[in-house]
C-alpha cells in the first residue's frame, strides 16, 4: 500500500473536526475525528456510496473502494458518468456506513441503531495514468491478498479503459454508535423486552465455479475468516 | 401498511425506466424498473444513504427507512439538518445497496461483486401531523412485528419533535448483478481459482438488556429467521 509518487504526502490528522461541515451535528458525543477511527472503518468497508451532482439533479451511487494511505480510491470505467463528473465536481461526498445492530429500548422514541460510518468531504482526483496499475493491484490485495500474481493480469486497452479516483480523507468524520438502548429513567420499569439484535455483513462458504477444478489456495479458505463488523 | 390518507394514491408502474436520469447506464442488462424488483429490494433494508446539497456542498448521509405503499419513509429530529434541507430541496437521491458477493474471476479487470441496489430520485415530502403516529408505527411493524402496542408509545412532545419524509418511489431503478463471473473466451484455461465469495447481512443472537429480566417475545425470537440476503 504506498500513496502515488507524484501525488501529496498524507498530512497529520487532529481529533477535532476538520472543517464546519464535517462537524457531527445529531448526538455529537457519537463524532470521531482520529485518523484511527476513520481508517478502521474505511477498511472494513468493500463498497461506499457517493453523493454527485450533475444537470439532471442529485445522484447516489454505490461503488466498490479502498483505501491507500490517506485517500479513498474508486475505479471503473472511462465511459462511467459519475467518474467522468466527478472528475471535475468541486463538491462530492462519500459515505461509509456498516450496520451492527437494532437497539430496541423500552419506549417506541428511543429506539435506534448501532453502528459505524464515515463521510468524507471534498473533490475527487484523478490518479495518473503511471500510478493506475499499482493503485488496482492494491485493491486486489486488499480483496484477496497474494491473487493479483495469479490472475491474467490487465493488459493495456484493459488498464487505458479503466479510471482511478482518489479522494483525500483529510476532511472525514466518523460516527459510530454501539451497546444497550439509552432508556429514561422514568422508563426503567416498562415491562416490555429490551436489548440488541446484533447483525453483522457475514462471509458464507466460497462457491467455486463449476468450470474450475483448481484446488482454493489460502486466502480463498481464509475467506470465512474476514470480519466486516465491530471488533 | 397504508399509504397516508390525503396523499395521491399509488400510481401504476411500467418496466421501463420512468426517466432519462432513472435509466441504468453502465451494464444496463442489470437494470430493472419493475416495482415488484424496487420493493423487494427496498423492504430487506434498514437503512439507506441519502444525497442531498446544501450551502456546503454536497452530503450523503446514512438514515433508517421503511416502505409504506409507493414511498420510502425516513424520520428523524425536527433539529436535523438533512431532515430540514430535504423537506424544500428540488432534487435529492436515495440509494439502497446490499452487498451478495465478492466475483473473483479468472482475469483482473472481470473480477466484480453481487449486489441488489435501488437509487430513488425526486424531492421528499413532510408527512402530515395527522399521519405521523401511524407511519412511525407501520416503521415499528416492519423492524418487530408486535412490538409497538408493547413499547412506552410516543408522547405528543416526543412526537412533535420528530419530522417524517416521504419520496415517491415512482422513479426508481434497480440493479442487480448475481451469479458467477463471466470470463472471456480466452481466460478459460487460465489457471487460476474462481468463483464467488457470497456475503449476508446476517442476524446474530439477541442480546438481552442486563437490566430486562422478561422472557424474549416470538418476534425477538424470530430474529435469527430474518433475511437480508438475495432469496
Amino acid at each position: 500500500m504506498r500513496p502515488p509518487g507524484t501525488l501529496p504526502a498524507e498530512p497529520a490528522r487532529s481529533d477535532t473536526p476538520a472543517s464546519a461541515r464535517t462537524r457531527v451535528r445529531r448526538i455529537p458525543e457519537n463524532g470521531r475525528y482520529d485518523e484511527a477511527s476513520v481508517r478502521a472503518i474505511v477498511d472494513a468497508a468493500l463498497m461506499c456510496h457517493i453523493a454527485f451532482c450533475d444537470a439532471d439533479g442529485m445522484h447516489c451511487l454505490p461503488t466498490a473502494c479502498w483505501r491507500e494511505g490517506d485517500f479513498l480510491y474508486i475505479h471503473g470505467s472511462n465511459g462511467s458518468r459519475m467518474l467522468k463528473v466527478l472528475q471535475s465536481a468541486p463538491s462530492a461526498a462519500v459515505s461509509i456506513t456498516h450496520l451492527d445492530g437494532l437497539v430496541l429500548a423500552r419506549s417506541a422514541f428511543n429506539h435506534t441503531m448501532n453502528y459505524r460510518s464515515v463521510v468524507i468531504y471534498g473533490a475527487f482526483e484523478i490518479v495518473p495514468e503511471q500510478h493506475k496499475a499499482a493503485s488496482l493491484a492494491a485493491f486486489m490485495e486488499h480483496i484477496a491478498p497474494g491473487r493479483q500474481a495469479q490472475v491474467r493480469a490487465g493488459n493495456a486497452k484493459e488498464l487505458a479503459a479503466t479510471t482511478v479516483l482518489r479522494i483525500s480523507l483529510q476532511e472525514a468524520a466518523a460516527k459510530v454508535r454501539a451497546g444497550a438502548p439509552d432508556d429514561d429513567e422514568a422508563d426503567l420499569a416498562w415491562p416490555v423486552w429490551c436489548g440488541v439484535w446484533p447483525m453483522a455483513l457475514t462471509p458464507q462458504p466460497p462457491q467455486r465455479d463449476p468450470s474450475c477444478t483448481l484446488e482454493a489456495p489460502e486466502y480463498v479458505l481464509r475467506w470465512n475468516d474476514r470480519t466486516f463488523c465491530a471488533r
